[in-house]
C-alpha cells in the first residue's frame, strides 16, 4: 500500500469509492489544463498541488495535528480564517465541486439542494475526501437556506460550530458579526487550548492580508490587454488559496506575478490578440469545478475575471492591520468581511456595484452570469444584475448549471453563440 | 359593472385575467366544502367569506382607507399584528395559494422557486388580487432565501419594510427581535401618522390573544374521540384567520366552538366511526390551496390537526398580557412570536417536540409532512422530522407538492395506500 492510501485507510476513508475520484482527476486535470499553451512556469507549483490534491496538503495537516495542532474545516469566505491561524491552528477549505460526491449529500438532503452543498456532506458522509475526514471541527455558517440546515444534519458526524451571518448591513449588524467572531474565538481557544492574543491576531491579520494581496496582484495582471496567464489557471489558484499553507500559497504566487510581470513588459499574451474577454459572476466554483472555464475558453474567448466566492469576493478589500486591542482587531476584521456582497444579504445593491466596476476594469466585452442550480439566492439575485447589465448596455448570458457534465453540449452552444455575438 | 367590478377597476386590477379566478373559485369551493356531509351550521359565515372572498373584505379596507385609514399587507406569522392595529391600522396576510397567480412570479422570479412565493408576487405583478392592489404597504422579512430576495423585486412596486428574523434563538436574539418589533413600530407610525401608545398596544395585544384563544379552542375539539368538524372546515377557518377582521372573527369563531361544544356533548362525528386520523405538519397552505385537505378526507381518513403557519403555529402561545410599557410590550411580544417553531431557524429541536407532543394530543394515527415544491428549509429539516416521527414509531408519510393538480391523482394513490396502511 503506498503511503497516499496507507494515510486514507488510517482516516478511515473508503478506499474502494474514493479510488474512482482518484482515476479519473489526472485525466480531467489534463484535458483542462496541460492542454493550455504557453502556460506560466510558475504554474508548476499548482500543477504538483493538484496532481496530488488529496496526498501532499492532508499529510501536511496530518503532521500538525500529530504535534498537537488542530484544524478547522470552513465552508465560506465570510468565515475569518485569521482568527484560526492566530490559535495555532490550521483552517482549510471544505466545499466539494465534484459531482462524485453528490450522491452522498443526496442520501440526507433534498434532491432540489445546491450541488456545492450536497458534495460537501456526501464528502463527509461517504468518507471520500480526506480533508473531510482530517479536520478536527467545521465551521459552519447561516448563510443560504440549503447551508442552514444541512449543518444540523452534518453536525451530527462531526464537532460544528455554527456562526451567525447578519442578513443585513446596518452597523448593528456589523456589530453583530464582530461578536459572532469573538464567540468563535471563544470556541477556537477553548478547542485548541491556544490564547488568541492580539499579538497573534496581528500577526494573521497580516499572513491573511498578505494572502489577499497576491490574488489581487494575481487579478490585476488580467487588465491587461494582452493576457499573461489563462483564466482557467487563475481559477485552479483561486481554488488552492482556500486549502494551501497561507504563507507558502503568498510566496508562490507572488512568484508567480513576478514572471507575469514580466510576460507582460514583453507583450506575451496565452490567447490571440482581439479575443474576447469574459467575466464571470454568481455562485462559486469550488474545487474541481472547471466545466465552464474549460468550455469559454476552447470557445474563443478568455476569463479575464470571476466576481465570486472563488474570485474577487474572496480577495478584495484588507483588514485594518493598524488595530492592536483583540476587540478592535474583531471590529476590524468584521468590518473587512462585512464588505463581501454576497447574495444572501438583503439589500445586496454592493454586488451591482461591484460588477460594473470590476467589468470596466477588466475590459469584459460581455458577462456570464452562473448559476449553482437551486441555489435560489443568486438565481433571484440574478434578475437585478441582469437588468443591470442590460441597462449599462454590457452583453450577458445567464447560465444555470449543475455538476454534471450532462449539460456540456447545451452550455457550449450557449457560449458560442454568446462568444460569436461579441464578435459581430 | 356590478359593486365588485367597479371597485376592481378603481383598484387598477387586470378586470379580464382575474375574472377567470373568479369563475373557478366557486366550483373549487363547492367541490371540497359543500360536497361535505352535516357541516356546522356557524360554517355559513365562513361560506359567506370565502364564496365573495375578492368583495366583501376589500370592501371594507377600502372603507378604512377612505377614512384615512392604512393598511399593510404581511407575508408571515412571525410579524406583529398587534403593532399595526395599535396604529389603527389594519393587518391583512397576503400569501398566494393559488396557481393563478404563479405565472406572473415567474416573469420575474426562477422557476425553482416555492409556489407561494411566487403566486405572492405575481398576485401583485398582474393585479390579479384586490387585497395586493389595497394594501399602502407590505411588510416583509427575512425567513427564507426565496422570500428575501423577493422583497427586493417586489419593493420596486409597493412600498416595502422588511423585518430582519434572526436565524438563532440566543438571548441575544430574542433582544434582536424586539428591536425589529420597536423598528416596525417606528415605520407604522410614520406612515400612519398615528402614535401606537402602551394603552393601545395593551389593547391590541388583547385584540389578538382573542383571536389565538378561540383558535386554540376550535382545535381543541379535534382532540376528541368523535370529531365534530372536518379538517378542510378548520383549514378554511386558519386561512380566513390571516384577513379578516380580529374581532369579528374571534366572535364568529366562538360562536362556531359553542355549536362544536354541543356536537361534542351529543356524540356527533362527521366522519364513521374508526376514520383514521391523520396530523399533517410542514409549508403553510395559503387560500385556496385546499388539496391535500380533499384528497385526504375523500380518502377515507380525517386531519386532525395542521402543525403548519396555517395552523398550530399560528396560534399557540399568548403574548403576556401583564406588562403596560412599550419596552416591556415588545419584548413580551418578541418572547412570543419567538417561540414559533420555523424550519427557517437553527436549531429547530423545539418543533421536532411540538408535532411529537401534538401527535399525542390529537391522537394522530399518522402524520403527513407537507413540503411545497422548492422550500429548501423545510424539506431538509423534513429528514430530522420524519426519522423523529420513525423512532416514535408514527407512521410518517412524506409528500412534496406544488400548486397545480397534476400530481393529484398521484397523491391521491400514495395517500390511500398510507390510509390503507393505517387500517391493517
Amino acid at each position: 500500500m503506498d503511503n497516499n492510501h496507507k494515510m486514507w485507510s488510517d482516516l478511515g476513508m473508503n478506499l474502494e469509492l474514493h479510488d474512482q475520484l482518484c482515476e479519473v482527476l489526472p485525466q480531467a486535470f489534463g484535458d483542462v489544463f496541460l492542454s493550455q499553451e504557453n502556460r506560466p512556469e510558475s504554474m508548476d507549483y499548482y500543477n504538483m498541488v493538484v496532481a496530488d490534491i488529496h496526498g501532499i496538503r492532508p499529510a501536511e495537516l496530518i503532521e500538525h495535528q500529530k504535534k498537537g495542532g488542530k484544524v478547522f474545516g470552513t465552508f465560506c469566505i465570510y468565515v475569518p480564517d485569521e482568527i484560526i491561524f492566530a490559535a495555532d491552528a490550521i483552517a482549510t477549505g471544505l466545499c466539494g465541486g465534484s459531482q462524485f460526491w453528490v450522491p452522498g449529500g443526496e442520501k440526507v438532503l433534498p434532491t432540489n439542494t445546491c450541488p456545492l452543498i450536497k458534495a460537501s456532506v456526501g464528502a463527509r458522509l461517504d468518507r471520500t475526501c480526506p480533508f473531510f475526514r482530517i479536520a478536527d471541527m467545521y465551521i459552519g455558517e447561516t448563510t443560504c437556506d440549503g447551508k442552514k440546515k444541512a449543518w444540523e444534519i452534518l453536525g451530527e458526524d462531526v464537532p460544528m460550530h455554527v456562526m451567525d451571518l447578519p442578513q443585513m448591513k446596518r452597523a448593528k449588524d456589523i456589530k453583530a458579526w464582530a461578536e459572532e467572531i469573538e464567540t468563535l474565538k471563544d470556541t477556537v481557544e477553548e478547542f485548541t487550548g491556544n490564547k488568541v492574543t492580539a499579538k497573534k491576531l496581528g500577526e494573521s491579520i497580516k499572513l491573511i492580508n498578505n494572502k489577499r494581496k497576491a490574488l489581487e496582484r494575481l487579478y490585476s495582471y488580467r487588465k491587461n490587454e494582452n493576457l499573461p496567464i489563462s483564466g482557467a489557471d487563475v481559477l485552479m489558484i483561486s481554488q488552492i488559496a482556500f486549502y494551501d499553507d497561507p504563507a507558502r500559497f503568498t510566496q508562490m504566487t507572488n512568484k508567480l506575478c513576478d514572471e507575469l510581470e514580466q510576460r507582460v513588459k514583453d507583450g506575451v499574451s496565452v490567447v490571440p490578440a482581439g479575443t474576447k474577454r469574459i467575466m464571470l459572476t454568481g455562485t462559486p466554483l469550488a474545487i474541481p469545478n472547471w466545466k465552464l472555464h474549460h468550455i469559454i475558453e476552447t470557445s474563443g474567448a478568455a476569463v479575464v475575471c470571476e466576481e465570486m466566492c472563488t474570485g474577487t469576493r474572496y480577495f478584495e478589500n484588507q483588514v485594518d492591520e493598524t488595530k492592536d486591542t483583540l476587540k478592535e482587531q474583531m471590529q476590524a476584521l468584521a468590518e473587512r468581511y462585512m464588505q463581501i456582497n454576497c447574495a444572501c444579504f438583503t439589500p445586496n445593491e454592493g454586488r451591482i456595484d461591484d460588477i460594473l466596476r470590476l467589468a470596466k476594469e477588466y475590459k469584459a466585452d460581455g458577462i456570464i452570469d452562473v448559476n449553482l442550480k437551486f441555489c435560489n439566492l443568486y438565481d433571484t439575485e440574478g434578475f437585478l444584475v441582469e437588468r443591470a447589465l442590460k441597462d449599462a448596455g454590457i452583453p450577458v448570458l445567464g447560465i444555470e448549471t449543475d455538476y454534471t457534465d450532462s449539460d456540456a453540449q447545451q452550455l457550449r452552444t450557449r457560449i458560442s453563440a454568446f462568444v460569436e455575438m461579441l464578435n459581430n
